[in-house]
């Protein structure tokens, strides 16, 4: 397989993964490829593992400061966090294990914007950076790095680590080469305009340049991408979809939007993938996502001819689907666009396009407040992702979620979120099975009967009980009407018997 | 006067304040230019408030809804909310009859992010704007507007309007014509970037277009800007500018900052007067300013030769100083760039900068939660105005208040913030008069010392005690430890006992 490293220079550095993690201390700060299950590194995270293991079984420290584009997989978070090699993390992740560390406080996380997390690094926020393990499709004889299946934060990495290790993996297919468009911002302070003025728009190369000098390994691998699959759809993701429609034919009747000028953001799950499927069969042509990844739906929109073009920075397909990616990628390269993540969740080219961005949430309050990450206001699930770059500069910003969540026991809309990810002053619409509530134009206290709407029946009276109770409690000063004594009782009820409705 | 009216089409529409008030009648979407005390319309906000007292009188119903650049002052916000004439009011004010009214519920307020305001009226989220009213220095012969004292979003504004209504202020210097520079970011689907890279890039013209038509009133005017006389620097401003600057000098020895390459963002107030007098006598050279308003201590640093160049949307004078500017604007206007607010405030821009901003605050959490607008969370103060903006898109954010107000009473750092305008994912520096909190690379857990010793040293050891408590309540589930139950004792405290110390 070595065809697939054409440079001379870098295909004398072959060694086992193994051989590599030498390059890898303890203590270092390390930038790894990887964005929601695909392009992550599939053999060094587990070679680490194995070190750190074997430091501790002889009582000596081993963690990693490790940063990546967004989540990867077992075999990566999984493995590091099992072996307990991970001593700090950003920006975001997913996996169990790990959650399960971080909210034990035996693991540092810092969630950050995914738009800003590369961009700290090249602004000095983290200091020098050690090691980037970065995976590829291939090396061209120059040493340009073909990128995988996603992007991420890959140049940043490339460019701040003192050294440089690669994975070539050979379950990507080659033909994913023309896929990537690769710009680099300027640096401060010579930054200049993206000159990206319509989504599918080319403006850079399709390879990653790299110093190969800093090139201290490069790794051979044949593994696949590890993405779990969506679950069928459900009647109340069918019903979320089709209010989904409803507000986007709204927007069609209220001249704010036409039927071939849809340009989509959509976060990751099975309530966007029913939207998706949803839009197959709805008025809506030449559909456009500029997004943060590709998912199934997308795909099916591609296929069906009512989606042209999707930007995005890396794949967030099911297996089966990542599959067919590699089967016909050579087809899908001429509707899809891999950025970089600075450029894929840029603010300055999401409020260009003028896209309608839709993501998930754990919670919404009575006045559009928005709780994206955290349970009980304590305990982190995944974070806020890319949700806030396309939420803050979106056309207009929409939340999707089910009414409840554990057969009932968790109501989506609650008095006070109990964490608060976006803000009353970010989020536009609010959607669930049972409407949306278009909070545009409207002030806090216009918002609350519209929020009770898209509540689920059985928690809309405590809703309403705790709103005229608010009312009561600061007659004299309130434009945004509170009882900061009952403000989490929702949530107390959960954490002390079991269900937000006490 | 009328040598400042050079179009004999808009001269013949000349006529008093009260005859033009015809042209606004009850339930309509007005339009007014106005940005932080400056470039307000002058006499039709009395007339419209005196012919609503008169329908009120008869028992008729009359209101409308006000949308201005930013806060405007007693004879415009003031009369207008005095009268009750106003029903809905956005994106940010700062009048205390109109505060009253708002807090009182009898007036609506919707608090927009100032660069989301001119944008959501042009993306027909409030449908057809009926009257615009927007003071100017002058109008061309052609018909153009020379801006006054600020833009803020009177493009917007006028774009929208079926009805213009000019105001010329004889007040203002003829010779701020040329500061504004109007350039109008196309509408969608055509939008482009913006090509500004660096500060002072003038890319635009130095007047407004109009389509002279809809034009209904030109009404002449002789009356100042209002805005507030600053109070002299007292003991903890300085000590707060004292932490930026050290701060600042931390920036450099990081080499993430040179002398020459500060470009400062600062909203209004005392305190970041203080700063500016404080960058005076330090090493910081060539500053520039990315920013909102033109303050006092802007127009200082120039006359000192320590800044170049400030671009903002409009000017926040001092009395004094703003009498300086009429007297010297053919001096300033070399120094100065008046810009609209879609472009003072935009993402875009803001990022490409490289700026640091600094905004006040009501509070801040443990973890970095910001309140920058509601005291308790129910009562609002003035609004977020630019804050998010600018925090959300620059280099380094930072957030700057004294710990302690009324007498000791409100602690700046509490353990939950009430209401929350900027997250833990934006604010990355909090700096009173006890040091700087530097929370970037942060998780949450190790935020809460470096927000503890920023606290008033009366409320540390009540922070630390809420601490061990929130660790304590939720022993297994803890990215953000938190105790619901007394999550917000201090706010309590306060409304209760009027202190939040209990």
């Amino acid at each position: 397989m070595s065809e697939r490293i054409a440079s001379a220079e870098l295909r004398a550095k072959l060694m086992s993964a193994d051989e590599a993690a030498q390059f890898v201390n303890n203590g270092d700060l390390v930038g790894m490829s990887g964005f929601t299950g695909a392009a992550y590194p599939k053999a060094l995270p587990t070679a680490i593992a194995n070190k750190a293991k074997e430091a501790h079984a002889k009582g000596d420290a081993f963690t990693i400061d490790m940063l990546t584009g967004a989540s990867t997989a077992p075999d990566c978070d999984g493995v590091l966090a099992e072996a307990e090699a991970v001593n700090y993390r950003m920006p975001y992740q997913s996996d169990p294990i790990m959650r399960k560390a971080i909210n034990a406080g035996s693991m540092k996380y810092q969630d950050i914007h995914l738009s800003h997390s590369g961009l700290q690094v090249e602004q000095g926020f983290f200091g020098e950076m050690d090691v980037a393990i970065v995976e590829v499709t291939r090396i061209t004889e120059e040493g340009h790095l073909i990128p995988s299946s996603g992007v991420g934060n890959n140049l940043e990495y490339l460019a701040a680590a003192k050294k440089i290790i690669i994975e070539v993996n050979e379950w990507q297919a080659l033909e994913l080469e023309g896929m990537a468009d690769i710009w680099s911002v300027p640096h401060l302070p010579n930054r200049t305009p993206i000159p990206i003025n319509n989504v599918g728009d080319r403006i850079g190369n399709p390879y990653i340049q790299i110093d190969t000098n800093k090139v201290v390994a490069v790794v051979e691998t044949n593994a696949p991408d590890r993405n779990a699959p969506f679950k069928p759809f459900d009647d109340v993701s069918a019903k979320i979809a089709g209010n989904f429609l409803d507000f986007l034919e709204g927007e069609v009747a209220a001249g704010r939007l036409t039927y071939d000028g849809y340009i989509m953001q959509s976060g990751v799950g099975n309530v966007p993938n029913a939207v998706m499927a949803g839009l197959l069969d709805s008025k809506f042509e030449n559909i456009q996502a500029y997004t943060e990844v590709v998912q199934d739906g997308m795909l099916d929109l591609i296929d069906a001819g009512k989606m042209t073009v999707a930007s995005a920075t890396s794949f967030a397909l099911s297996p089966e689907y990542a599959d067919k990616m590699n089967r016909e990628a050579a087809t899908y390269r001429k509707s899809l666009v891999l950025r970089p993540l600075q450029i894929s969740n840029s603010p300055e080219v999401i409020r260009r396009m003028g896209l309608i961005a839709s993501n998930g949430m754990i919670e919404a309050d009575i006045y559009g407040n928005i709780n994206s990450t955290h349970v009980n206001g304590t305990r982190v699930m995944n974070g806020i992702g890319g949700s806030g770059d396309f939420t803050r500069n979106a056309f207009i910003s929409s939340f999707i979620s089910p009414s409840v969540a554990k057969d009932g026991a968790i109501s989506a809309v609650v008095p006070f979120a109990s964490h608060i990810d976006h803000t009353e002053h970010d989020a536009m619409v609010v959607i669930t099975e049972y409407g949306f509530a278009d909070l545009r134009g409207l002030a806090p206290r216009d918002r609350v009967a519209k929020m009770v709407s898209v509540a689920h029946p059985d928690y809309r009276a405590l809703l309403e009980e705790y709103y005229d109770r608010a009312l009561k409690s600061t007659t004299s000063f309130q434009q945004t009407p509170h009882d900061l004594k009952t403000a989490f009782n929702f949530h107390l009820n959960m954490i002390e018997k079991g269900s937000m409705k006490g």
